[in-house]
């Protein structure tokens, strides 16, 4: 039996990931953006950074057969499936003041950035070494000239994204607080940790 | 007179720029590309985000008229004026692993994020605290699938990009060591600080 674990809408869940273990994220109701980061569970200031995973991958957007990269140019996970198929690093998690300067929202907000904080300051992460995190189902168009537009999520109910570990990890994830992300909606996103030969 | 300090080849400098205080990054020669990060020099656990630039300038070309903003979701400088017209934030500063990855280069070859590291050394910031950097001149192109593509800079010799200082910076520029974003030929850099009022 896998067990699949919940985040709440507008929530987040830190958990390690150990290498060779599979990471399935879940969007089961679909339209739902998932924020990922990633540590070396083993050294904290080793850590995902879009700038690399860009470089060696040669792509903005990034599907099953690419490697996610930290800032020490080692491998962190590979994509090895993707039913939905539409990931990147352009933006950076929400935050309070995304909702402020960007929605002129006033009062308290939820957002990925507060939720990917709370549950990993208890690993002593600060808020300000949370990098740009790996946009899951998140539909950023760009044209050529590099104009950016947040879209819908074209994810459908039961579309996954599955990682394979390539070295021991402290993984965060959110199920996204932003209207934008996730056309008006707030929705839950699910997990499975696997062990690799399970 | 304006003094204008010379980044030699290969190389990087950093530099405090005050609030309100005008930065023009010059290629003297044409086709070199200088990468930038920036600090909050009061604070420097506030640096530059290419996430929040994207975020709250919707594009991921950035030019005259764009800011460019920290991971604590502040303006750290406008871009004023800029000749060339391509910069952006796609790729992370070349380092000894982008050589060896990409280029299957073995031995010693300096990087922009060792210049990097060897000139903010002294204010205290380790390697692993070096952001994303704002590639300036860098001729990145990219497809509608999000394929990568680098070709020599479009910058001509004189051309400059100018920006102004929208709190106190420590600022750190490099003349770009990768034969990929020159064309193979490796250039110096010059810079020019100049107080609002001259």
């Amino acid at each position: 039996m896998k067990a699949v674990n919940l985040i709440e809408k507008q929530s987040g869940r830190a958990f390690k990931l150990n290498k060779g273990n599979i990471l399935t994220v879940i969007d089961p109701e679909g339209q739902q953006v998932s924020d990922m980061v990633l540590f070396n569970i083993n050294d904290l200031n080793e850590k995902l950074s879009s700038g690399k995973s860009l470089d060696f991958e040669e792509s903005i957007l990034l599907t099953k057969g690419n490697f996610l990269w930290s800032n020490r140019s080692n491998k962190m996970v590979k994509i090895i499936e993707d039913t939905n198929g539409r990931n990147d690093f352009l933006l950076a998690p929400c935050s309070k003041e995304t909702f402020e300067i960007m929605y002129k929202f006033k009062g308290y907000h939820p957002s990925c950035l507060e939720n990917l904080h709370k549950n990993l300051k208890p690993f002593g992460i600060l808020i300000d070494d949370i990098p740009t995190a790996f946009n899951i189902f998140m539909n950023v168009q760009f044209d050529e000239n590099g104009k950016i537009t947040v879209l819908p999520p074209t994810s459908k109910a039961g579309d996954y994204i599955q990682f394979e570990a390539q070295m021991d990890l402290l993984v965060c994830l959110t199920s996204c607080s932003a209207e934008d992300s996730n056309g008006g909606s707030f929705k839950t996103i699910q997990y499975v940790v696997e062990s690799k030969h399970l």
